[in-house]
């Protein structure tokens, strides 16, 4: 019978996490495909690897329960059942192309679930193929195609960024269509983690299924903070968009799951980034934020209502007092990106308020961002670094990397 | 009863065409927006619609019937059920957005059929609610939001370009999965008509469905010819792409609507460009090309197979060949884009190879490409010019912006 | 001996203006080079011309001395030791190349007056050599150089714009330093004409030599506007910056040409634009503005003082509040680009606030600005429209397209 | 008197080298402004720091003779003249601004030499003076300007490139024009050097001047390399163009320096790039290039000749036959970037063809490219690796951070 997962927090106790280590997927990438693989560099993977392995080491050490997708997606792939599944999902004529769907599929049936687990996530090229299945002239239509459309599972970077695919909101989750297209298979391979893997299935989807189109209801996880006390903050972004948000909203308050959801309408000329990009929680009371963005949200509030919610336009207040409020604070104690104009850009680029808290004042981010880090621990906070030269190339930091499972509520 | 459409060569007379005249969607459009809504400049819309009225004038001029999409889609829209298939279908919470449905459904559902057209094809934007609608906070939400999300319904300016949206090849026609997720609606509207517009009802469709997610199978009339003798070339570009073509050429083969598809696998370099954007047909044996990219040009021949298609690779032969081939022609007569070095480059970006033909020897082409449309005269083609100093500023000449829909055969 | 020039208003009677016809600069544009040759579109260059040509007779229609810059500069190059000067400035090995240079000079020395000047204006490329000239090696090594280095001579497209390569402002004229270095040789050809042709030789000219060079000290015309009443005003932007400006300044106070620059701080997201691309006069008391920008302006008056010029900070004044006090008026007659938020945006793209005058309430602007043209006529202005179709692709209207040679003062 | 600088080969055993530290110019980077410095990347400066000293360290672990241009600068600076001379050209109205000269001058005056070679290099902002000097209006006018021109003295990151601002060609040096009127200081510092130094008084120069205007003659270290036996080769890229190489051939020749100018055309796709991007020698007759572009290489050979300079059109030869024909072998050993398709891209992107020998067989790379670096180590080549996470962000590696001022000739 599955685990009981759940979030209650941003900064109780976290006891399990969802992460993905840096493969194939990263191996793909060239200054020349990122941009279509819709990563922002390329990085060292030997490197990252290194990194991010030590980045697990440190939560571990911390008692955190850590999962990796690899492991979690081979172990699903175990079971026939869910390998069928995801493989008449995978190897389709709209995504392999005809002609290729009997080779692929017999190449992929005969891989260990572990193998097959590296190709899902890092994606399958026509040279991957075995050479008798690669002198078919359809195989060389395949290579004349442009973009991902020349492979015949297209690699998925952006697993490394567990964050942004599912959210547990309190004790359910969403399973979420996020923004771009490329990306949508990342959470197809969850849904076949929790519809077929022992400690998941079963568990509570509020919203959200990869199967169905969602056109411009699209949510990402680096948007989403299930702060405690009934409160959800979500980020109106470029890639969450309000469409998606009230249909969450109205789903959470129908299950009683949460009272509040407060909006963070973020400036239009940035709306490409996430919130957890200019602000995170470090301890029950204190945030680190980005001020050049977080002083332009215009927040709303949503509230359970006649329609099954109801908005209230906050403009004219400041986010971060909203959010103090529905917490019961009188006011959030605000550290902002460190150092001179020049240093505090460069930080918030180098995910310096990506900050990912394993209890209440205890937080990891990147080491690259001393300046934040200086101010986080004059605060009392206490700072565990993660070495970002290579893993901070996609912009993105610890907060975006980890995908909590289980994490306690706090009092407020 | 259904009228018989068909389209069975690209200069056999054409009958009965589909335009689209520039509107509402283009008075949106901005320099700051265009980007957004896919559309590669703005317009002085009055003008363009004089232009194109003129462009329709003389096509009736030279026999043909012509259409156009506000007047079909009001004529689909007098008829109740039909209208209530396509608001249900856009009024959605994916779409409009949680607590707005309801206003925006009662205010359409208000509106004369041609009224109801143009928003469709226009976008609807929260002002253009009546006051009462707009005090609710909802409103404030959308519009705070960011690129289309704010429209309750997207504006579709690329609907100028019929071309692409649905391909008659032979008797039947595809409803096609186009390529950016922005222009999917345009295809859900083509389909209303085909469901419900008494002329169309009942029309074989070979493949498509806007109701569906193809993933990578995506497909653009612009890269799609039925030439004629059961061939279709089909570029293979960023837009359409492999596993969309082979399944259209199985349906095709299954059905004994074509026995050849030749693939043209654009260079990877202008991936971007449809194939009749550098290649289109003036007389029988008669094509006007820019060299620059068709020389680079992999064909492909796709016929029926063991597989329902069988891939033959034909690297190493000019594309122009493996046409003319498929044709019976010894070899087809080029006339490339006119001109020196600089205005070749300039006359194919102003749409100077994209010519759509009336009748044998007869083609519609843009004005001001001045030097290719002499070439063409010179090669004993008649040329009807369209004005394109505001029409060509989206990129796409006559061709782009007719849909036949009937049109004859030629003989070979 | 010469005429005695001067530029005494922005909207007194215009009495001559030198103007340059599109012309073969605009025939070596294509979408691949225009970056390259800072050109923002590719152009019908032949109906560019009859549209120019057709302004150019309105202008005379309404008594205006119209000179073109071609015809100028054949009339220089007709005077040997003008020819010499600039061909010992141009036929260089920085700019030819070694090898290239007796063979450019022999050719250039051989050409009809009229004939040189079409090439110093649209450049000159390998390929107008003459074949015996080609044959050598280092013609092969400039054809496999990139971008402008290719050239003998490089294009100049942006000659079309008048009004950026020297500024009359009152008895006097500044030879301005454009830029981007592309640019610079725009000058070069002005100062031929001021150091030669009779009609010009002797003017006063307060600042620039295009024979030095002049750092961050650039200058554009269409960021300058000798108003009247001893007034400057000079946008400072992407193109014309601080350090320009305050000699400029300097320089007028000094010869007591002017008593005050009024500085327009331009907004640092749109700093890339001309003040004229914003904002422009249409009457002695009557503006025309994109909002959007000019309320986001940054005043400072610059007057005579102890360093030879007082910066006086007006942050918090609007600048068209700044101007009018200047000019002795209580408040300008503001007339905002015309139509909802898609148009204005539109129009100001479209040059719709580029308004050049010919005499006080009399201006000329693009046809396709329907709706500020409008407005300015519901102002009592006379609007005069330029056919813009092919003409405003590069980003400039009338205002860009003249640079007043001789323009009365106006009472104020 | 002057110490006998110049270098003999590319290979041979280095002996004395320049490079700059990073420093105050890349603390100032941000996303933001990177452009507008020309700096690809923001870097965590500190850690960059540590690397490069590690890689100095290095250096002299070998043998080599490490300067550094911060302290030959603050020792340039500690002779008066030599101060004088400088600030004379560098604090001017066009740079610093009229009304700031006279306060920047007393403030730079008054620093201690060190502190005054750091704002050189790392740039002077309005910040940086003292705060009575920071009252005039005139630094509200600079603040409100854009870019670089904010700055009384801008910054100069890319002097951490030392490569590009001088060549040593075997007994004299070249002061190079660089392509970027951002970048034209950083030579203007270097001739301080070469005026004044006590150390570098004296050298012989064959050519640059960065007093002088040089037009399209551009000229960077990057694209150059004496490899011996007379021989120079040079990459003619968008940065160095045929404007600039014909004349320092024909300099050369003149003084017999050299008997040969080998020029890499390179292709016009890839026009951006320095030949050391994708060229450099590991050994006498090794080296590692990037085949997907020094395969598209058109070579030229410049001998001396009637004009000076003859070309000899080298079409349709490979360019590491034409380079090995000169130093009078059968054909070098050529090691293409390690790995896949993927990672050879990628590690061309990481300057894994970027190699600097200290001596023949000796080379220092990046860290990063590790197959590189393996394939190099299996040639027999010794590889000392340069950590690269922070130095490679500015896409240049170890031949790009060194200009060798001795380094002795090898046999051939």
């Amino acid at each position: 019978m599955a685990i009981e997962h759940g979030v209650h927090s941003e900064v109780g106790r976290l006891r399990k996490v969802l992460v993905c280590a840096p493969g194939l997927a990263h191996r793909r990438l060239t200054p020349g495909n990122a941009d279509d693989l819709l990563f922002d560099d390329v990085m060292w993977v030997e490197n990252a690897q290194r990194d991010h392995a030590d980045f697990v080491n440190k939560l571990r050490n911390r008692g955190v329960e850590v999962v990796e997708l690899h492991d979690l997606l081979a172990e699903t792939m175990a079971i026939p059942e869910a390998r069928t599944w995801l493989l008449d999902r995978k190897i389709i004529a709209n995504e392999v192309g005809l002609g290729l769907l009997d080779d692929t599929r017999a190449f992929l049936e005969d891989l260990k679930p572990r193998e097959l687990a590296e190709f899902l996530i890092g994606g399958l090229a026509t040279s991957d193929l075995p050479a008798e299945f690669r002198k078919s002239a359809y195989v060389s239509l395949a290579r004349e195609a442009t973009g991902v459309r020349e492979y015949l599972m297209p690699p998925l970077p952006n697993t490394l960024y567990t964050r942004d695919t599912t959210c547990w909101l309190y004790g359910g989750l969403t399973l979420n269509p996020l923004y771009w297209p490329a990306r949508h298979d990342e959470t197809l391979l969850m849904k076949a983690i929790y519809e077929f893997h022992p400690d998941y299935v079963g568990s509570k989807v509020w919203w959200g299924d990869p199967e169905r189109d969602w056109g411009l209801a699209t949510f990402e996880g680096g948007d989403v903070m299930p702060v405690g006390n009934g409160v959800v903050l979500v980020g109106m972004s470029e890639r969450t968009s309000r469409q998606a948000i009230t249909q969450v909203a109205q789903a959470l308050f129908a299950a009683g799951a949460a009272s509040r959801v407060i909006v963070a309408g973020m400036p239009k000329l940035r709306a490409a980034m996430h919130l957890d990009t200019v602000f995170t929680f470090a301890d029950r009371d204190v945030v680190t934020v980005y001020p050049n963005i977080v002083d332009g949200i215009h927040p709303f509030t949503l509230v359970p209502g006649s329609w099954g919610v109801d908005v209230i336009d906050e403009e004219g207040r400041r986010f971060v007092d909203v959010v103090a409020e529905s917490l019961g604070f009188k006011e959030l104690r605000v550290i902002e990106t460190g150092g001179d104009v020049y240093a505090s850009e460069r930080q918030q680029w180098d995910s310096g308020n990506n900050a990912v808290a394993v209890e209440p004042g205890v937080v990891f981010t990147y080491d690259r961002n001393t300046q934040t880090n200086t101010l986080l621990r004059q605060a009392g906070i206490e700072v565990i670094t993660i070495v970002g030269a290579e893993l901070g190339r996609g912009r993105g930091g610890g907060h975006c990397m980890t995908c909590p499972l289980i994490r306690d509520a706090v009092d407020f």
